[in-house]
């Protein structure tokens, strides 16, 4: 019927020429910072009844375990020290501190072009997280993780385009002392990636000590405090509705030192906080809008991003889950509440329960990755290498994760309407005389790149082609892939001078 | 701090005593035919664009190709043939075939607890397709299939609470015989499962046959018209804008014989269909358009599903690709336009470009089936066990996928916002002198099945329980899971004078 030959020579033939043009910049399919909001899991009133419920918890049931400094900032500012010892919260207390809180949050990285900008519903994936394990595919086991693995993690992610920023996914088993563990993270962070860290900190002279690091590796404390290129990840409440005495204390330093907070609550649904969806989310916002307030008496305008991290529970053993619908809900709803206040918010999304980068642990990760870009969550927390409900972390699956996230990223874009994309005039003229299909229109040429994400592992092949490349095995390839970027020299390395000094300072566990 | 006793012995107890006691049907965590539609990737203006530019296109390009009956039944509508062939419908033509449309369908099973309500955002899972390989997960290999493959596929669906339907997703490769592989995948469905069963037909001569062989196994021509429980998946447009001649006498045929229709417009975007998202839907929906006017001039009032089924297309290699982003967009959105109309709908999520049920066919059938039924598809087609870009199909993925679909049931299935939900009275018992946690409370114990998707081969244990469990292996128990389902006796078996009525009339190629 139609002549075929511009699909099979033609048409080929200028696609590939189309390919092989350079991409700028602001023509990438997908970018950091993309804007969801697509995805409403809550209704308007369903989130005033949520923030109703979260002032009046925090009105007559409070907090208790607030550090001394913290009950002076926070009674001066207006909260009441009860004979119980909690700290409880008058409405307007909280709606000042909201009215007064940041709507948005850069997010600066050693690289400028890694910035984040955290507003609105502008979405960022990234890992994070304190597994104990590495996950070891050859093996198909696991170990228990190493400052090494870390770096290695922190490299990996330098080089993947849709994890935006390194939040420490795993704690250094092989470093006993708090203090070096917590000091050799920064480092082992810093020195792998030019991207936003994240990390936390056991006590709050370590981040003292941490202050020192960065004020070397940013070349002063004013440029450090110019542009912050780590945050705290600050779990400053133990649920349900506790503050973390000592967590407190490190966010108090960390304020000081010029360090943006990420105000961690880590209810888990079931155990710490309520089982249902929506009461965990009642929690989980009271106790961060607890430690905006508190931020908020501490330093008003400090940089805050607020962490409603609500995990799942399997009620039938007790355990931790990540990879359920019902995970993929919590992070959802939490990011509307954040919307709901216009915050600049975070939540967990990607975790595996899976033990393997395995179909379930494929599942998982998507799950509530999209659910999470859709629902327009500003930072996706613990979105790639993630397994066995948090205490695995996996190399080979960060790098599936990029993968597994672009096509997430390409979601949350959403489908553009205009009278380009509508094609009206494209239809017509391939039906009416014109060839009888796309593949050589100018239009499909030229948004071949700028339309379409393409996987860099994900295999297309027809079961032919598969066939006669050997049959290309998932995760083999991403060994492989994880070999070259280790070989590699990284580009994050510190001058040689700047690590000489830290290492004249520092007990720095990573080989020279 | 608190009595950790209940969490450990007397909570864990209570659960599995809550657990031992049935649960009643409605209160199932998940049920088919959830609510969806919290998931709008257009916005209002933007469905609007795309039916007018739909209504456009109907009125001035119009469809080529249709057989002389169906020219003949829309001229008579008000269709208007032009010199060069094509059908071009008048915008009123369209809209009357709307306003009479129906707003829902009954789908019958011959189990009529697994009827299928389509209407309203309704979301529905299944599978279907075309497949020519099965994959073979043991071999890590791709062979023809087979009848005996597609009769399995319908016995191990029959089994699985998530799979809502079967419409037949692989032909039976080993029957030559046009006439033969139409009437034996009749039979092989239909004889594997009470499910609602969908399939095509090359030649309206073997629908008549077919009917014959459905009027045998529903007991008479009446009780089949009564509750028709096979439904036709009809390619009655070869996109781009033309009827594919014989499938629309198939479907007169079809309309004839009181079976639905699944008016089905499988263009792939960037070949037959327009690059981008919008252009796609924009043609899919104008094509379904036109034969939801056709059925209206033959029969108006024949239930019809909607089947707008753009694919997504690697512009790189010319080649179709399911597993996209771009395709989950595709399917929820053209899941929205079904809504503008108010008409039940299908669209295909699930598919895996994977050839193996690995990580990465996991991320590709979790993205577009959650996003599928977030949007409130009515019917998601292909939801499980489609590889390859739909070439292969895999019973085992299949099993698993009834897992993956029951986490994004209950991802459709939302956040229940009330005073229960929110759980303000039980945050205060259990932080105000309570035990500090909700393992125990009568809120966690009584939800705990209700609100709770608990996975059957996914796994959950920690490494440690993981370890000593023998590192459970997925794929594996999914075969050991087949094995078992396909060793027990088929309910769906036909009546043995029923059988005998049936290969006496038919050359069935399945052993009695």
């Amino acid at each position: 019927m139609t002549d075929q030959s511009p699909i099979r020579s033609g048409g080929r033939a200028a696609r590939r020429a189309a390919r092989a043009k350079p991409l700028a910049d602001h023509l990438r399919p997908i970018r950091p910072g993309m804007e969801g909001g697509q995805y409403t899991p809550l209704t308007q009133a369903g989130m005033e009844a949520i923030h109703r419920a979260a002032l009046t918890a925090l009105e007559e049931i409070g907090l208790a375990d607030a550090p001394a400094s913290g009950v002076a900032y926070l009674t001066k500012a207006g909260a009441i020290l009860g004979d119980d010892g909690r700290l409880r919260f008058p409405p307007a207390l909280v709606e000042d501190a909201l009215a007064r809180a940041n709507r948005s949050v850069t997010l600066c990285a050693r690289d400028p072009a890694h910035d984040l900008e955290l507003s609105g519903t502008r979405v960022h994936y990234g890992t994070a997280g304190a597994a104990v394990h590495l996950v070891d595919v050859e093996d198909n086991s696991y170990r228990e993780c190493t400052l090494q693995d870390l770096h290695d993690a922190a490299r990996i992610t330098d080089t993947l385009d849709n994890i935006h920023f390194l939040q420490r996914p795993m704690v250094c088993r092989d470093i006993t002392d708090n203090r070096e563990m917590d000091l050799n993270t920064v480092y082992g962070c810093c020195s792998g990636t030019m991207k936003h860290v994240g990390t936390s900190f056991t006590d709050p002279a370590y981040i003292k000590d941490a202050l020192e690091m960065l004020h070397i590796i940013a070349g002063g404390e004013d440029k450090w405090r110019e542009r912050p290129f780590m945050s705290n990840s600050n779990c400053f409440v133990v649920p349900p509705m506790k503050f973390a005495t000592e967590s407190c204390l490190v966010m108090e330093e960390a304020i000081k030192g010029g360090m943006p907070v990420l105000l961690l609550s880590a209810g888990m649904a079931g155990a710490t906080a309520p089982s249902t969806v929506a009461g965990a989310i009642v929690q989980a916002v009271a106790e961060c809008l607890a430690g905006l307030v508190y931020v908020d008496a501490v330093q008003p305008g400090h940089p805050v991003i607020f962490g409603t991290w609500p995990f799942g529970l399997d009620l039938r053993s007790g355990a931790m889950t990540g990879g359920s619908g019902e995970q993929a809900l919590l992070t959802s709803g939490c990011a509307q509440m954040h919307h709901f206040y216009g915050l600049p918010g975070g939540a967990a999304g990607g975790i595996a329960d899976a033990k393997m980068p395995d179909m379930q642990a494929g599942w998982e990760q998507m799950c509530s990755n999209v659910m999470a870009g859709l629902s327009g969550c500003n930072m996706i927390y613990e979105a790639a290498g993630m397994h066995a409900s948090l205490l695995g972390f996996c190399h080979e699956s960060l790098i599936l994760g990029d993968d597994l996230i672009g096509q997430a990223q390409r979601c949350v874009r959403g489908i553009e309407v205009n009278d380009e994309t509508l094609a009206l005039d494209q239809i017509r003229e391939v039906c009416l005389g014109g060839p009888g299909h796309y593949l050589g229109t100018e239009q499909t040429l030229s948004r071949m790149e700028t339309d379409h994400v393409y996987p860099s592992l994900a295999n297309r092949s027809s079961p032919k082609e598969w066939d006669e490349l050997g049959k290309p095995d998932l995760i083999r390839n991403a060994t492989a892939r994880k070999e070259e970027i280790l070989s590699q020299r990284s580009r994050a390395r510190f001058d040689p001078i700047i690590d000489k000094e830290i290492r004249a300072r520092f007990n720095i566990h990573l080989p020279a």
